[in-house]
């Protein structure tokens, strides 16, 4: 414990929650002399109390004042609040003690749109996505930043130092000005709808389609882990699925109500594709997933109603190879569309979005973190525009996969399996490798009823209007 | 023509573009004095040139006070100008010249967003979505009201009397307080663009599943528009079939690029519904759909990259009679979830809206009209808050037609067909009758990798974790 009237602390922390404990400990144990502080003065000497060895760098501050005074000019100082007012009560707050050159960091999860309006309102604002949960947190999360890049390169030296390294390489990127990495944690978050919405049907094909126990189910989980689908998300169902409740005995799986919360993030990367015009119908799925799992008295009243989807597939009919196959295939075209979002974005708001980085910021700490990650970092810096499934590694892929996700689609569907999220992303590829759809029939409508003009495959130029009679 | 100077008029109109002098001449010809004015005079004096006998009871005016002067008090004025900025500023240079008592009706395109704001701003203002296009206006549209209900009482008489009819039951409505109208409007839109998509699939199917023409394809639109698809759409895709390019001689359709547009409506609509928690996912995948459209170029260099999709159906893989049972369940199940964003806004807003009647004022005059909604009104006055596929006839109807909707989208995922609708609406219909989900495995990844915590089967209560290990 260090004493508070000098100012020689590298960085400052408010907000000594889970995250911003952990947050904190990892600065600390990576050597750098960090300030605290939080509202309730009682969490900040607790937090001391159990730190340990780590104390030693830790300065525990009760005002704003000696928080401020305690850190080494220019100050840097960490926000770990709850998103939403507070961030901004906390600035208005600390604002008063800063000098010309401090940096505030935002490191909740922040809706882009106030990070956009925070870095044009405080100089020196950064906002940044900080992925992989208290265990990231304090062990090395991945860091997409934003705001600031003169503010982001006097941090860099503490963030890079506490985040998770890929091949030696610290996952923690400054993405673009203003609101950037919180953007991008927000996609980031929507493919981790999708990740696990995917995995959610997989489980389900398993269990209902051919009546395999939890404890059946791990072993296949962890074979994937090993192969293509290499993942965080895939290790974790396979441990998820082997796990036992203390208490009866069951699978932990057989216990968990089926019925999913969201804390928005998935809603927001919904929206905001929305707002670009940017389709990304498997990360739809999958938060409609939720949304629908979260309407369990109406599910019990289709059940009724209707009776039960059948479910069992016929011996045979589908095997656990063209369910992987479904999966890398899903999981490819899932990270296409979220990688288009990130590009329409970064075109709409001027960001300037280096598309590798992304990939290579998310290939380790957060929970997205992949072996196919670092493919697509490759592919991006390859050809950054470009649609994933149109990198030859993933058009191989595609290649390989798509006859075991159509046929998963289709004999999921035909016994009343639902799978929204793989039939979501077979109709993306076969949309996307169609070069005459079917929107002409929208367009003679629209054309029909509201005179909105339409363009003519046999000449240029657009506004031409059928005779309608 | 008649006398700006007496304050005769019944009702006063701003903006004479398509729609705006569709509306006035509609509302001139059921008997009534309109005022009308354009910020360019000289398409007012057109306007009126134009009008033949109507001009009889339409006085043109070239300024705001002449206008107001003009209209017998309380002064009921339509805007019909861009959606947008120009509405406030028109409200703004208006307001000057009113007095306590009159009343503004925005007729625009608006966001919902901005009546609410407009409605608690502007005293007796109103907000009508008004669908029908060009012709609707001009005799007989569907007019979905929100805002003040003493001011619509005022108002009413003009807008029933122009409005469609069904049964001799006027299409006019007040849905609402503050923006319920125009949210109404944009549910409306957003299940236009579900209805329109469904169509196109089956189209999709037709044409490139069962190799059949343009020509071919007409006359089973037009069976289809006599059973239990009968409605607007339907009817003019028959008609849009069999029309021929006066040039080429081709079928329409076939030179028509497959390029959708869109006016922002139906992303409208899924961004409320994101907002609000309630899947729209047959809603969500026909925007998609349209986006994807969009990717003409890189659509292009998917088929030069896989090649196209088989897409032919073998010899009686799939009849006429699936499709059609196809679009049935697939229309029923999109109308239900635009119902249920209906009722999960009520709430949440505090509307009251009532269900029937927005089904009833969708009956006649707008684009989505169909005999199904006659249906749907009587289901909804059973039971307002009943997901629609709990109606006894639409649960029926489901039963018949499931079989067909399986088969129509497993058979066309199968053979590349992209039915992104059908298949969502799908995979909504097996979740909605599926008691125990798959969401389960998501509460296990989002305990373990973030603490969120779960419910259990087997009792009461929150926030239960995993021993994850």
């Amino acid at each position: 414990m260090r004493d508070p009237a000098i100012g020689h602390s590298d960085i400052g922390l408010i907000g000594l929650g889970t995250m911003g404990a952990m947050l904190a400990l990892n600065i600390a144990e990576k050597g750098f002399a960090i300030s605290v502080y939080n509202r309730t003065a009682s969490v900040t000497d607790e937090f001391v109390t159990q730190a340990g060895d780590l104390a030693a760098r830790i300065t525990p501050t009760k005002e704003f004042a000696a928080l401020v005074g305690s850190i080494a000019r220019p100050r840097k100082i960490i926000l770990m609040v709850p998103a939403g007012p507070v961030v901004d009560q906390q600035i208005a707050e600390l604002t008063p003690f800063l000098e010309d050159g401090d940096i505030i960091i935002d490191a909740g999860n922040a809706n882009f749109h106030d990070t956009e309006r925070r870095a044009a309102e405080v100089p020196g604002f950064i906002g940044i996505g900080v992925s992989g949960g208290a265990e990231g947190a304090r062990h090395g999360p991945s860091i997409m930043g934003g705001g600031s890049l003169k503010a982001w390169s006097l941090v860099a030296p503490v963030l890079e130092a506490i985040a998770a390294r890929y091949d030696g390489q610290p996952c923690a990127s400054w993405m673009g000005p203003g609101g950037a990495g919180h953007f991008v944690k927000t996609v980031h978050n929507g493919i981790e709808y999708a990740d696990m919405q995917l995995i959610a049907e997989a489980y389900g094909v398993m269990r209902d389609g051919m009546g395999m126990t939890s404890a059946g189910i791990a072993p296949v989980f962890e074979g994937w882990n090993a192969g293509r689908l290499r993942s965080y998300l895939i290790e974790i169902s396979a441990q998820i699925a082997a796990a036992q409740d203390a208490e009866s005995g069951a699978s932990m799986l057989d216990v968990i109500l089926d019925r999913a919360g969201q804390k928005g993030t998935g809603r927001w990367t919904a929206i905001e594709a929305q707002h670009l015009g940017a389709p990304i119908p498997v990360i739809e799925a999958a938060v409609a997933a939720r949304n629908i799992s979260a309407k369990l008295e109406e599910r019990h009243a289709g059940q009724a109603r209707f009776g039960a989807s059948p479910k069992a597939l016929p011996e045979g009919a589908l095997t656990l190879e063209d369910l992987e196959s479904a999966l890398i295939a899903g999981k490819i075209i899932c990270y296409a569309q979220g990688f288009d979002l990130l590009n329409a974005a970064s075109g709409a708001f001027d960001w300037g979005l280096t598309m590798p980085a992304i990939a290579e910021v998310w290939r380790a700490g957060c929970i997205i973190r992949s072996a196919m990650l670092d493919d697509m970092a490759a592919a991006l810096r390859e050809a950054p525009a470009r649609n994933l499934m149109q990198a030859p590694v993933f058009a191989g892929l595609l290649r390989t996969h798509e006859a075991g996700l159509r046929k998963t689609a289709s004999v999921a569907m035909t016994h009343g399996l639902p799978v929204p999220a793989l039939t979501a992303a077979l109709a993306y590829f076969d949309m996307m490798r169609t070069a005459r759809g079917t929107a002409n029939m929208i367009q003679a409508q629209r054309d029909f009823f509201g005179e909105h003009g339409f363009e003519r495959l046999d000449r240029a130029g657009s506004g031409f209007h059928g005779d309608w009679g």
